[in-house]
């Protein structure tokens, strides 16, 4: 066990960010929220898969929606632990730790949070070791927990407790409902066991986060050489954003930017598909980065993530892709989150051998 | 206390059209369910608002959506007990009774069906009188009652609890999840005491639509005078249906009619608009009844009537209006359900008041 400070916090939400591929959201606010939870309520415990018992439960904490919607539509702070509340009553049962659903800005703050005002320890590990924009793509339901019963918080104080017949429906319906109230929205869902975390979580995310976090915050100079090698990754592409496209209604956060070459870059051009996540790289058009493996965007100078919410026209990047998770590249779970899945008619190559093949 | 037996819900289901002013839903398949129900369950109790006990626990029970869609997304039969048994367990109470939210076809057939399943009297009443289109536009929720907490399940086994902070966000919420489970759910709703009954809901529909389809089917000749004196409506228009304009992507069916005068109408056009139901009929563009008051087509043969779903080219009808219940005159209610709030810039004129102008 280990205890999780402010300071800790800034770091988590800044590797998470790196993690979270462009999506996750923000983690601004989130990270406010964690941090005065903390203040109030004392450090959080953060404990490992290992660490739980058996008949342990584990309620995800999570925000749902197009997170850039929550800059201006402002969480009133009480949804995150009315979710698990409404669920434990729902359910009859306490809560006995908290968990991440994936690794991005606001996923990795609200479970601070929402385990701060709980009192509750939170899980080294989340469901994704990335963010993923579907509540069907976790290792929970991949393994084959269900989603349901979910329940769907806004700040206004609706609350909808969702039974679906599968995890897609539970997808569906709770989509339906984060965009009927206004995009955004806080969940609990894939309530599971000790022993479920054990089997299914992808482990030690938070820590990780921590890491990469405190590399960024404490490394002076250029820090993108020493982040590639802290996570494994490798340098797309160094250039300039000269258009970004973006589509919000269908409760996503769908389209593209275009980067042109600096440098060594020059007369090259670079594109990325997003929705909420980057999911495809593409270099003069030949793609060299997919979903499921991680492409993200750092300022150049200071090595710190842009999301997709954040790309904007002019600015001077640095490209990243790293590999995802073992567990993504298995049969089972390629299937929910390879390139085919989010229509591209373009068949998954680990990101390891398209790099062999350009060097 | 009456007991509802096969041949009565034929009567009601009839009626309840008549009085659906164009919605409310084919009845055909509720009809069935109904008439299963009571032959396997027996004959439903209808009693009366008076009967009830101040504490008697009534739940409406009805289904949600575009009816026409009913017609090829056929429910498995479990929804309407689903949802109530289901708002029961939430609660933690028992229903005492079943009422209808309002009178149109399948919404009377669905509470006979949900009444007979659970061996519960039906109250004869419900909360419009007529159709609408939305769930607030009930005399328990303009009489203060909250619509939450609601159930909607669909015929895939999905069942959604909503707990909204007002009326308005429970149609909101529940049009959503109608509308991303494919246009028709059966929904728990507005649970209210006997008195709460008592106070709020448009008493004897149930027995007004009997006496209305007992009326339709019996009578030998032209029936279309006799129900006029029955209902105490006008003749609008008789004419043909030349064009008919649907979308349904709302979650409602949308679109306008437009009919061209026979015998002592030819040379003159109506235009009917529709939500669900029939807002407002104008007369060479003039008009002459408008929502709340009830306004119905029938086929001009037999008198029975064509809901918004099933108009069609070419049929030969009459168009009647019906002064609406009282209640929706009062000023409380009004702002509910006049044109204004359909979007017309049309101030509402009782069907009476333009009568005498045009006779």
């Amino acid at each position: 066990m280990k205890l999780l400070y402010e300071d800790d916090v800034e770091k988590i939400a800044l590797g998470a960010a790196v993690l979270g591929s462009g999506g996750g959201g923000d983690p601004h606010l989130g990270k406010l929220m964690a941090i005065q939870a903390i203040k109030e309520h004392g450090p959080v415990r953060l404990i490992t898969a290992d660490e739980l018992a058996a008949d342990d439960l584990v309620f995800p904490s999570a925000a749902m929606g197009a997170p850039v919607v929550m800059l201006e539509k402002i969480p009133n702070g009480s949804e995150p632990k009315r979710a698990i509340q409404a669920l434990e009553s729902y359910l009859g049962k306490k809560a006995t730790a908290i968990i991440s659903i994936e690794a991005g800005g606001i996923n990795s703050c609200i479970p601070i949070y929402t385990a701060a005002c709980l009192g509750l320890p939170l899980v080294d590990g989340d469901g994704m070791g990335r963010a993923f924009p579907e509540l069907t793509m976790m290792s929970f339901g991949i393994g084959g927990l269900p989603a349901s019963p979910m329940v769907v918080c806004d700040e206004k104080g609706n609350l909808v407790i969702i039974n679906a017949i599968n995890n897609q429906w539970a997808e569906t319906l709770a989509r339906a409902v984060t965009v009927a109230s206004g995009l955004f929205t806080q969940i609990g869902i894939y309530v599971m066991s000790g022993d479920d975390v054990k089997h299914f979580a992808i482990k030690n995310t938070i820590s990780l986060a921590a890491k990469i976090g405190a590399y960024l915050i404490h490394e002076s100079g250029n820090p993108v050489n020493g982040l590639i090698n802290l996570v494994g990754g490798y340098i797309l592409f160094e250039g300039k954003i000269t258009a970004v496209r973006r589509d919000l209604t269908t409760g996503f956060i769908r389209g593209t930017v275009r980067l042109e070459g600096l440098d060594s870059y020059e007369e090259h051009v670079l594109s990325i598909d997003f929705q909420n996540e980057n999911l495809i790289a593409r270099l003069d058009d030949n793609p060299i980065a997919m979903v499921p493996d991680l492409i993200t965007v750092l300022d150049r100078e200071r090595g710190v993530p842009i999301l997709t919410e954040g790309l904007k026209y002019g600015q001077r990047t640095v490209v990243i892709g790293i590999p995802c998770d073992p567990f993504w590249r298995t049969e089972g779970a390629l299937k929910y989150v390879n390139p085919h899945y989010f229509k591209y008619d373009l068949e998954y190559t680990a990101i390891e051998e398209i790099m062999k093949g350009i060097s």
